[in-house]
C-alpha cells in the first residue's frame, strides 16, 4: 500500500537503476556515429563566470572535480544524446586582453573557489583555449571614451561574423552556440522598431546606438550566421520580437534572459510553499550584497532596471497577488563574487496572525552560474540537430526572467525540463 | 508565443475567475439537497491547537478573520463541495477540567496570537461549543499515577465510542471525523501482532497497555463507528496494518502523522531545489527551538523518537543520497507556543566548491497547525461522502510522514492534492 | 587569588546588597523633605512612543509590569535621589485630535505589545493625563497645507510657551523636561546664525522658518521658560550652538540627538570587540525595516538626512579606520512599530582571512524608546535639582548622537553614567 | 564643549600619533640591549592551531600578510617592550608524525585559509621550524591502546623536562612559554590532593594516570624547569591549587583556561549591552557547529563537560540572574574548521514585552585562536621579564573561563588589559 504518483514511463526512467542509465547511455553513444563537434563562444571570456565554466569544464573533464551542480549529469538530462564535456569547444572574446590562466589566479586569489594546485594540473589546456580567446574592446561600444574613434554597427557585426566563421573553420565545428555573460547594459527604451525585423535591420544600417545595444547585435550576428544565442545577462539580447521572428526564420535555438542563480532562485522555490498552504505574504524584502564586477555595474541605478525588473515578476505571479517587495542591491566589494542575499518574508497565517521567515544565501556567484551555461549549452546543441529553433521554454527554470514562460515557480518550471528530457526519451525508442 | 504548461481542465479550472467560481460555488450547494451535518471530534480539545481551531473557525464565519491559512478555502479546493465553516459541529474531550474561554484567553496571554476583544465577539459560540468538551482524565493512561484505579483498555474504548454515539445522536450527525490532537505519547516498539487485527483486538482484550497506546485505541474506537481517524500527531496511531485493515474493512478513511508545520515543511519545500540544480547537499542542520506542551513533552528522549524520525526521512528521499542532517528540538519556555527553527544547509556546487544557506523560522504553532486540520477534515468528510476510504494518499502534503507515501518533496505532494481536486471536479461535470 | 577590577567606593555600591540599597533610599526620601513635582511635556503625545511611555509609566506604578527596560531601577541609578515614577506629572501635546485611549488601543491592534485587559486595568489613569493633552496641529508647519494660514514663529513661540506655563501652574510643578519625540523634519542647512544667539533670535523675529525648524523653536521656548529639553528624534533641536549657549546661560539641562535603540545600539555595543580583537571590518552593511509613521517619513530621502549622518559616525571612531558601511532604511507598512534589522559584518582576521557575522534584531521601537525617555527624564530632572546645566555629556550612552561626545562605544559611554551617578552617590555620603 | 572620558597619561598614550608611537618603539629598542631569546613550545604542534600560527607568524615577519588578528600589534600593547615576531623561536611536539609544511597543506586544502603561493614563498622557514618538533605519541596517553607499554608519569614528565632544556640550550633561550593547544581531554573529578603540591606530587609519584590529566602534567613540568605555561585548551591545566602554588613558588607565569574565540566570545560582548539596558534576557540558547578534530572530540559528551561548563558561567555573571541558556555542540565534518554559531536572544523590554535578537557566527576557528596565543606568548613573556609571576589575570579577555577572574562582560576583561599595558607604560617613563 505504497504510492509513487508519477506513472508511466517518464517515472520508470527516473527510478531506472545504474544499469539501465548505463545502456541507455552506450546507446546513444552508438548511434553518434559522427559525434557532433560543437563550438561556444563565450562573450565576457575574461570574466569570472567565463573564468569559472572553463576551469571546471576541464577539472571535471580530467576527474578533478566532481560533476556537482551540473544539472545535465543527471537523470533523466544524462539519458539524452547531449555532448560529452569534451565535445564542447571554447572560443570568445573579451574587451581586455589577459590570459585564461592569469585569470584563473586572479578567481583564485578573490575567491578563493580553486586552488592553486588545480590549476597547475590544467595549466596546458587552460593556454590551448586562450589561443581561441580574441580582445575586442569596440564590440562594447558603451565603454568607449568620447572622442574615440568607433566601427559602424554594420562594420562590428560584420567583424563579429567573421570571427565566428574563422572560429567554426578552424575547429571544423558543426554548431556554435554564443553565450552572453559580458556586464549589464545601459537600459535602452523598447520601441516598435524592435519588434520588426525589417526595421530592426534598419537601426543596425543607420548605425544607431543608442537603440541597439550590443546583446542585440550579437544575437543578430548569431543568428544571421545560423547560429544558437543564450543570453545569461539582464540584458534585453533576442528577447525583442525582431529578433525572436530571426531565429525561427533561420530555424535557429535562442534562450534568456538574466540566469536565476541565487536570491531569486530561493525566491521562486520558497514561494509556491507559501501559496499552497494559503499563508498571505504581506512583505518579502531583499537585500543582495556582492563585489563583483557586475555589483558594481549593477549599483549604478540605470544599469540596474533590467534587473530589479526581473527580480520583481515572480512573486506575483506565483502568490497571485500583489506585494510588498523590496529589491536592494549594494556593492560591497570586500565580498568578491561571493553574493550575500538576506530576506525577510513577513506572512499572516490563520486569524491573520503574522509571522516571519528570514533566509541568508551564501553563494559564489560564478561557481552558481558557470554550470547553468555548460547545462544550457548541452541541451540548446542538443535541440539544434533535433531541428528545434527558436525560443528554448523548457530552459525556463535557469532564467529570472524566462522569454515567453509566465510561469516563475520553480519547481514547475523544473518539471518543463523533465517532460522535455522525457519526451525525447520515449521518442528515441 | 507565451506559453503556459498545464493543459486541459484542470488548468482552465485553475484560472477560472470568480464568477465562474461562483457559478460553480452555486451550482454543488444546489446538489447538496440535504446538507450532510459533519463531528468533528477533537481529543485534546483544551489544548492550544484546538483552542485556536475552534477561536479561528468562528472569527471566519463570523468575517473578523480573513480565511488565511485554510488551504481549502484557496481553487481548486474551494471548488468541491465540501462542508461550509459552519457545517462543521465540534466536540472533544481533554484530561483535564477547564472552558473554552480560559483556554483561549490563556492562549491570548502567552502568545498574543488573537485579541480579547474577538473573544468578547464570540463569547457565546465558544460558550455553546464547550458543552461537547467532555473531561476524561482515564483516557491519556500514560499520565495517571501508579495505584490509581485505570479501567481496561475494553472499557475505556466502549466508554469513547459511547461518547461518539451520544455527540453524533445529539447533533444528529451524518460523520465523525474524528481528530488527534493530544501530546506525543512515550515511543511503543511494533511487533508482528500490530499488523494483524485479530491480533490487535486480542492486545485490547488482554488489556495490554504496554503495546497498545492511546492514539491506537482512539483509531480503533473510531474505525468500529465507522468514523474517519485523522491523527495530526507524530503518534503510532491508525498507521499499523491492523488498523488500516480495519479501516479499509469498515469503508472509512484515515491519515497521518506528524502534521508538517515548521522546519519540515521548509525542509521539503527547500530540498527539491537543491537536488534539481545538483546542488550537493553535505550537510542540513536544524535546531527547534520551543516552548509549549509538546516541546516539554519532545524534551524527554522517549517522547522525540516518533518525531525525529519523521522530521529524518525526507532528505535522503528527496535528494537521492544519504545527508549529515542533525535535528535538534531544544525546550526553551520563554518561546511559548512561538517555536523559532534554524537551519544550517552546506553544500558543494561546481568544482565542489562549498557554499551556504541558513534560514530562520519563527512561526506559531498552534497557528500554523490548525487550519490543516479544519483542511483535512473538510477533505476527509468529502471523500466519506464520495464512498472513499482507507489512507488519504492525497493528503500528503500535511504530513512529516505520510502514511504509504514515499514522496517527500513539497510540491509534487502538493501536486497530488491538486490532481484530486481536478478529478473531482472533472467528474462531476 | 579572585580579582575584581574596580576598587573603591562605587565598586562596593554595585556590589551592596539589598539590605544597603534599601538604607540608602531611605535616607535619601528622608532628605526630600518637599518632594520636587516634576513635569514632562511630550511633543508628539500621541505618538507610538508617548502612549507607550504613559502606559508602562502607569502598569509599572501599579505593579502590573516589571521594571525591565527601566536603566534608571537598577543599581546604581535608583541609589539616587532620583523621582519616583508617579512623582512624574505627565502632558503634552500633538498635531491631531484624539484621546490617550484610542491610541492605547490603535498600538495595541497594531503592535500586539500591551493588552487590553491591561488597559482595562488602567482606563482611569489615562483619561486623567488625556486631560494635559492638547492639539496644536500649527506647531508642525512643515506639514501644514500651501496657503493656510499660519502664525509667525513668534506667535507659535509664545503660544507654546503660554502652555508650558499653564501645565506649570496646574499641577504647581518645580521644574518642566520638555521631550521632544514628534517625526522627522526635512533637513535645514545650518549657518554662522545658528551658532549665535542674537542671530538665531532675529531668525525667529523675521519668521524665517525656512531656517528654524520646529525642534529648534521647542528647545528655544523651553530654555526662555528655564526648562529643561530632551532631543530623542534625530532632528537639530538643541545642538546648535545658539541653543547651547542659551541653556547655560538660562542654567537648565539638555540632551540629544537621536535616540539609539536598536541597530545602532547593537553596532556599537558590538563594533569594540572587533576593535579589541583587532578583527578589521572590511564592510559592515545594515538594513533596516520599519513600517511605522517614522519609517515612513524616513523613506524619504530629505527627512533620512540627519538620521544616516548619525547612524554613520560610530564605526570609524570606536574602530579607529574607516569602514565601508551602508545603511538602508526601507519602509515596510506590515512590520508596524517591529524594526527588523540585519546587519552583515565582513572582516578579516589572522593571515587576512574573510569571516563573516550578521544578526537580526527584531524589536518594537516603542517598547525600546519609551523607558529610555523615561530614564533620561528622571536624570534631567535629578540634574536640575543638583544645579548642574548644559549638555548632559553621562547620557551619552542613550544616543546615535551624543551632544559634545565623540566616544561612541556604548559599554564606555555606559560607563559614563555609572560614574556620573557613583559620583552623585560619593558626595551624597 | 566636546568630551573625551579618559584622562591621563594613558588616554594620551592612546591617541598618540604616529610619530611618538615610533619614537616610544625605538626608545624601547634601545633599552633591550641584550634582546631576550624567547622560545614556544607547542603541545600539538601539527594541529591546525599551531600550523596557521606558524605559518602566520612568518607570513607577517615576511611582510606577506597584514598583522590583523594580533591584539599586541595595536596601541597600547605594541608600545610595551614585548618580543617581535621574529625573536620568538617555535618548537613543539605531537602525537603523530608529519612535517609542518604537510601539515599546512592539509589546512590549505581543508580551510582554503591560506594560499599555496604564500606557503611556497615560506618553505624554507616551514622547514627549518620543523626541525624543532618532536613525535611523541606516549605523552597523550589517553589515546593509547589497552595493552601497549606506557612509561610511568615520572618517566613521562622527565622526558618533557628533557625535551625543554634540549631547546633552550640548542636555541640559547633565556625562558620559554609551553603552550598547550592540544585536544580536549577526558574530565577527571578534582580532589583534594589537586589543591595540595605535595599531595600531587605523591599522584605523580604513583603513576595516578586516572588523577593526572597530560595537561597538569605538561604544566607541572613546565614551572619545574621555571618556564611560563599558557593553557588554551578546556584542559584543567595549571588551574588547580597546588600548580597554581608551584607557579608561585618558582616565580613564572601561567594562564588560562578554553580559548575565547568564537561564540562566547561574541556572548560575553553583547550580553553587557542587554544589561545596561535592563533588557531581561529570558532565554540565550546557542547551537555550535565545527567539524575539526576538536569537533569530533567534543561531541562526546565527557569531553565536552569542561567546555559546556565554561561556556556557561559568563551569563548569569554579566547579566546578575540565571538565565535559560542552552548550549549545543554538534559535529558537522563538511564544516571542517568553519565554526559556526547561531545564537537566539529572546528577552523583555519595557512592559515586558518579549523581543528577539539571533546572530550567525562564521569564523574559522585556527584563524580566531592563533593569534591570541602569540598574543599571549608574548605579553607572558614580557611578563616574565618583568618579575611577574603566578596567575595573568590581565589576560583574561582571552579566555572563556579566566582562571581567579570573576568578570566576564569582555570590556571590562579588555580595560585590564589596556590598564595593565598603561600602567607598565607610565612606570617605564
Amino acid at each position: 500500500m505504497f504510492v509513487f504518483r508519477l506513472p508511466g514511463f517518464r517515472q520508470l526512467l527516473l527510478r531506472c537503476n545504474v544499469v539501465t542509465q548505463f545502456l541507455h547511455h552506450q546507446y546513444y553513444k552508438g548511434m553518434k556515429l559522427n559525434p557532433s563537434r560543437a563550438g561556444v563562444w563565450l562573450i565576457g571570456a575574461y570574466g569570472d563566470i567565463a573564468t569559472t565554466l572553463i576551469t571546471g569544464k576541464i577539472a571535471i573533464q580530467e576527474g578533478l572535480a566532481s560533476s556537482a551542480g551540473l544539472a545535465t549529469e543527471m537523470s533523466p538530462m544524462n539519458l539524452l544524446n547531449i555532448c560529452a564535456l569534451d565535445e564542447l569547444i571554447i572560443g570568445g572574446h573579451d574587451i581586455f586582453s589577459s590570459t585564461v590562466k592569469e585569470q584563473a589566479e586572479a578567481v583564485c586569489d578573490r575567491s578563493r573557489t580553486f586552488s592553486y594546485p588545480l590549476l597547475k594540473q590544467i595549466e596546458q589546456q587552460l593556454e590551448k583555449i586562450g589561443q581561441d580567446i580574441e580582445v575586442l574592446p569596440e564590440l562594447n561600444w558603451e565603454f568607449t571614451q568620447p572622442g574615440e574613434y568607433l566601427p559602424s554597427l554594420v562594420e562590428l557585426c560584420n567583424k563579429f561574423r567573421h570571427l565566428l566563421k574563422v572560429f567554426a573553420s578552424k575547429h571544423n565545428l558543426d554548431h556554435i552556440v554564443v553565450v552572453n555573460i559580458a556586464s549589464a547594459e545601459t537600459f535602452i527604451p523598447l520601441t516598435a522598431a524592435h519588434e520588426n525585423i525589417d526595421e530592426f535591420v534598419k537601426l543596425i544600417d543607420r548605425d544607431r546606438k543608442d537603440q541597439v545595444s550590443p546583446s542585440m547585435l550579437y544575437a543578430y550576428a548569431a543568428f544571421m550566421e545560423n547560429y544558437s544565442y543564450l543570453n545569461f545577462t539582464p540584458n534585453v539580447g533576442a528577447s525583442i520580437g525582431a529578433l525572436q521572428v530571426l531565429a525561427v526564420e533561420n530555424g535557429v535555438p535562442f534562450y534568456g534572459n538574466d540566469g536565476k542563480t541565487g536570491e531569486t532562485l530561493v525566491k521562486t522555490a520558497l514561494a509556491p510553499m507559501f501559496a499552497a498552504r494559503h499563508l498571505k505574504v504581506m512583505s518579502w524584502e531583499g537585500t543582495n550584497l556582492l563585489g563583483n564586477g557586475d555589483g558594481k555595474t549593477l549599483s549604478e541605478p540605470e544599469n540596474c532596471k533590467n534587473k530589479i525588473q526581473n527580480k520583481a515578476a515572480a512573486l506575483p505571479q506565483i502568490l497571485g497577488y500583489p506585494v510588498h517587495a523590496g529589491v536592494d542591491i549594494n556593492y560591497v566589494p570586500s565580498l568578491g563574487d561571493w553574493k550575500t542575499a538576506w530576506d525577510l518574508i513577513h506572512f499572516k497565517g490563520f486569524l491573520d496572525v503574522p509571522m516571519t521567515m528570514q533566509f541568508t544565501w551564501q553563494g559564489c556567484d560564478s561557481i552558481l552560474a558557470a554550470p547553468l551555461v555548460l547545462d544550457m549549452v548541452r541541451l540548446m546543441e542538443f535541440a539544434h540537430r533535433q531541428g528545434e529553433h527558436g525560443p528554448m521554454h523548457h530552459l525556463a527554470c535557469f532564467f529570472k526572467n524566462p522569454i515567453g514562460v509566465g510561469e516563475h515557480n520553480f519547481h514547475k518550471q523544473y518539471e518543463m525540463l523533465i517532460d522535455y528530457a522525457a519526451k525525447h526519451l520515449t521518442q528515441s525508442q
